[in-house]
């Protein structure tokens, strides 16, 4: 038997409370090289006393990677300690027990050691995490608000283009507001999505606003605080939450912090709340970048001159930002926070933060934009969740890209899921696509059959899904600043069979976003040929089944029940379907 | 090449600050199966400008247990950021890529992806894990104050028995007190010890107070504050740091809290200050343990009905109990706390506790009793180390019990020290006894040849070494409540060979504690037969050896630089040594 390719970690994603009474645990073995896996557990305290080791309990053998298998189990004790060792048997026969000094002999002698075992020493509550359950019905749509709609063109900038009038540069000004998302809360309604996250809407000079000159006011091109007040009450009686974009890491160089710097040197009040090696911080210029930029005398964000890294181990930037974060909670009943670069931020200020704000909304959502494996920001104590890019990708790897096989798309996706605990899972913000991003149909090159295939899979994911401002209507765009084009508002302009397919594809999400968040998944079909039959099945044995046809050829699909959503398929003579390139079944069935 | 193997864990003690500057980069891969690692490393944002994946950093070899080889490099970065991942060669001759998305073909297609890569998003000052220097180079002396001295009759309580006159029971008091160690401070400045562990000093009922009736108090039996004070300023003015005993995760039923409880029920002010089921709480006779206990209507210390478990969420237990943890610091200058069975006190409160102590006294020292592999505390934000049994008890295993070969002791010592950041092994706390087990000298069957032998040998271990009082004169006593016999202050009691052992070896290890604790560890002999030679070797060529023959032969042994201790030796005609069964070297040469 592989026993290195084991891996269990307690007190992780490996082993963590998941109700108040129920432990998750988990253990890595090597992929195809263990026939079965139990666990043996009890109280510390009564290992002699009730010799629980002579029992064991089978795991489930639950999600697969390329290299891996991965066993689950969920378990509970009456006295709220737990302590717990692995029975596994290889392919080869063998048994073994593995435990916190590793891997012996499945024999009593080794077994009645009670320090050979991990331990959850006691089922602590106020440690456990906890997930705003809202987030699990949630379908997001995000806005990047210079580009929306213009429902006030007297807060227009100087020098606004006419809407739509040309593919966006870098400096392009629209005049989208505040103002045109108000007007179209209706439109988004219809549409069935139920949360809104906002790219920056602070007061900051560019027009995607991440370059922030005063986290305490609305961008007087978007509105006021009172147009964003009347914003986020009538986005509520919709039923609809709202995440605005907090960028902590960095500030932009018109702020009157960084200004004040630049003027005063070494002697401002701000020098402490950046990262500066030497002054004076404007001695530069760019025409080199970014050689330039590598000896700047001060950290930025990546070698952008024009965002200063703010020092979040001062206490007085700390307390200016906890003052941010919690203003737009308190004086605007906003919903979550979406953290810029949050992974440059130190988690010392994110623990912070995250008391803060659920003090005073225990249900708020906190969401990290971090692009890589992120264990560290979600044991509980910072964030709920991240941009789930790694996840995704894989989505779009496969099915967009075809630069990977099914299986190996599979892996990657489970690879992910396995970083982390189900609370994250379920609450995590799944993407195919953003501001900075090329567009999913455009990466399709324009195929619809196969954005809307790859949508659909998206949907039927563990998380919340967002759709980018624009998708549900068929819009294109290459990488940023082509992504960010001007909303269409005129029906010629837009694509009303995909605004009809992706208004029927949020009604599923939201009619059994339980199934998905909860279902128990397994991967029936998982072809190199590139079809994919997926289900989801609940405990009260419901079952969501889903056949995707990546492959060139039509496929027959036996189809046992109700056909909730699909696409290129057809009838067979058998009562069947055929289902086409790109094609899709949806359906469910009662176990 | 075995693949599954492999672990990273980004941010974990895989991956980690160690000084502001630097970062430890760890990889597990499988025993024997790999010839090489190299880091592959650089600026998140210059991966495409720079091309940094087209060069490597080898790795070196660090530790290896019975399953895994450990990989290891120091680096920096001038931004303070950093990408990374593996290059590794398998003995097969095949080279792989190795990174935040799992395994790849090391070429350039899969090399230039960034998203392939782990992420040290930035150097955080802030969240990095620091330990107090002066715990480097401590040597502790635990002391159980009822059992050291009683240097004060007048505070014996009624029934104290004469000192020493027989084997302890459990109920038994033979008058120790903190005037007895007041008065043989020099005794223990000669000895060369500089810490004392105190077993618990507040107010209780038992002899040995870890039932807690008032935090605030010295038991009447030791002394009072003033004795107290007096014991730490003598203490200090000698160079000696004390650590005392904080009994954190419940009380004593005779707590006045408890008393409450039992009075006034759930309308006790107390009554969620424990994590009570049910009402009336003192409901249950003992005749039946632990049957009896399995019914009890509150949670306890194991099935100890005797200490109800403290409910830390509670934040006036919180407030409670954080007044005591830095009360005794403001008004005593005590150094450090010993967190008694602290696995069981939830994260969130050792979070609070950590700020709280160490914003009083930054070197302050903060130590677990955790046996099991503790990560989940070792972040940086809680304890600075755990009573290190899981690590000790493979040296008692091989050296006393003779339960485990050499290879497993080294292979269970290196997985102990590869749970952890270096800044937690540089200063976790090495016991081989205490008041909980029985004597290094009792289970070595009075052998003391091999007694020092083993104190030798841990000694040359990373963390701070703590002898067990009385163990420098050669006292025996089994487990519990054996182990807890009065010292011996006759000199005709005591031996005085193993005195003048100790100190010499006190005196080594102090000496050399930098080469210990910073020297970079080889195995340079592990043989079966029970030899070893172990090398510890500071980057300015300070090599530290060290010889232990536990084969039943003697052996020949070319010593090539100065003794700095030895046992059990004879010199050879080679001008080297014969070293008989429990004989060592320890020497020194610059390389």
């Amino acid at each position: 038997m592989n026993t290195s390719a084991f891996y269990h970690r307690p007190e992780s994603e490996y082993a963590y409370l998941y109700t108040k009474d129920t432990m998750k645990i988990r253990l890595r073995t090597g992929i195809g090289d263990v026939r079965s896996v139990s666990l043996i557990k009890g109280d510390p305290y009564l290992i002699t006393f009730d010799k629980w080791y002579l029992e064991k309990t089978p795991m489930k053998k639950m999600l697969s990677t390329d290299l891996h298998d991965y066993w689950e189990i969920e378990t509970q004790s009456k006295f709220h300690r737990l302590q717990y060792g692995f029975c596994v048997e290889g392919i080869d026969g063998n048994e073994i027990f593995y435990g916190d000094q590793g891997v012996f002999p499945y024999q009593e002698e080794f077994l009645e050691v009670a320090n050979y075992y991990f331990r959850m020493p006691f089922f602590q509550e106020i440690d456990r995490f906890h997930s705003p359950e809202w987030v699990k019905e949630t379908v997001w749509y995000q806005i990047f608000p210079e580009r929306f709609a213009n429902g006030d063109p007297t807060n227009d900038p100087e020098g606004t283009l006419s809407w739509g009038s040309k593919q966006p540069d870098r400096e392009d000004f629209f005049g989208g507001d505040l103002q045109g998302v108000i007007d179209h809360l209706d439109y988004l309604v219809d549409l069935g999505i139920n949360g809104i996250y906002f790219c920056p809407i602070f007061k900051a000079t560019s027009n995607h606003k991440y370059d922030t000159i005063d986290y305490f006011e609305i961008d007087p091109d978007f509105g006021d605080k009172e147009l964003f007040k009347k914003l986020v009450d009538e986005a509520h009686k919709r039923g609809i939450r709202i995440m605005l974009d907090a960028v902590f890491n960095h500030m932009g160089d018109y702020s009157p912090q960084w200004q004040d710097v630049i003027k005063n040197g070494e002697n401002s009040i701000y020098a402490d709340w950046f990262h500066i090696h030497s002054f004076p911080v404007d001695d530069y210029d760019m025409t080199d970048i970014p050689e330039t930029a590598r000896n700047l005398s001060f950290d930025t964000f990546a070698f952008t001159p024009h965002m200063p890294k703010l020092n979040t181990a001062n206490p007085e930037v700390q307390a200016y930002l906890l003052d941010i974060a919690t203003y737009w909670i308190r004086e605007f009943d906003i919903d979550a926070w979406r953290l810029d670069v949050a992974n440059e931020v130190d988690h010392h200020f994110w623990k912070r933060f995250r008391k803060e704000v659920t003090a005073i909304k225990e249900d708020f959502y906190i969401l990290g934009e971090i692009w890589h494996s992120s264990q560290s920001w979600l044991q509980g104590d910072e964030f709920h969740a991240v941009m789930n890019y790694a996840f995704t990708d894989n989505i779009k790897d496969f099915f967009v890209n075809k630069k990977i096989s099914p299986s190996k798309m599979v892996s990657g996706m489970n690879s992910q899921q396995l970083l982390y605990r189900d609370q994250t899972n379920e609450v995590t913000f799944n993407i195919l696509d953003s501001h900075d991003t090329a567009r999913i149909l455009t990466i399709c090159n324009g195929d619809k059959d196969l954005a809307k295939a790859t949508l659909a899979f998206m949907f039927l994911q563990k998380g919340s899904p967002c759709i980018y401002y624009g998708t549900e209507i068929g819009m294109l765009g290459d990488n940023d600043p082509d992504c960010r084009r001007c909303m269409v508002w005129e029906e010629d302009g837009q694509d009303l069979a995909m605004l009809a397919y992706t208004k029927e594809l949020i009604k599923l999400r939201k009619e059994y976003s339980d199934v998905i968040t909860y279902g128990d998944l397994q991967w029936q079909r998982v072809e190199d040929n590139g079809r994919l039959l997926l289900s989801k099945t609940t405990a009260d044995g419901t079952q969501l089944l889903a056949f995707f046809n990546e492959s060139a050829q039509s496929v027959s699909l036996d189809v046992q029940g109700e056909i909730l959503l699909s696409q290129k398929t057809t009838p067979d003579e058998a009562g069947g379907f055929f289902v086409e390139n790109h094609g899709f079944v949806i359906y469910k069935c009662e176990k």
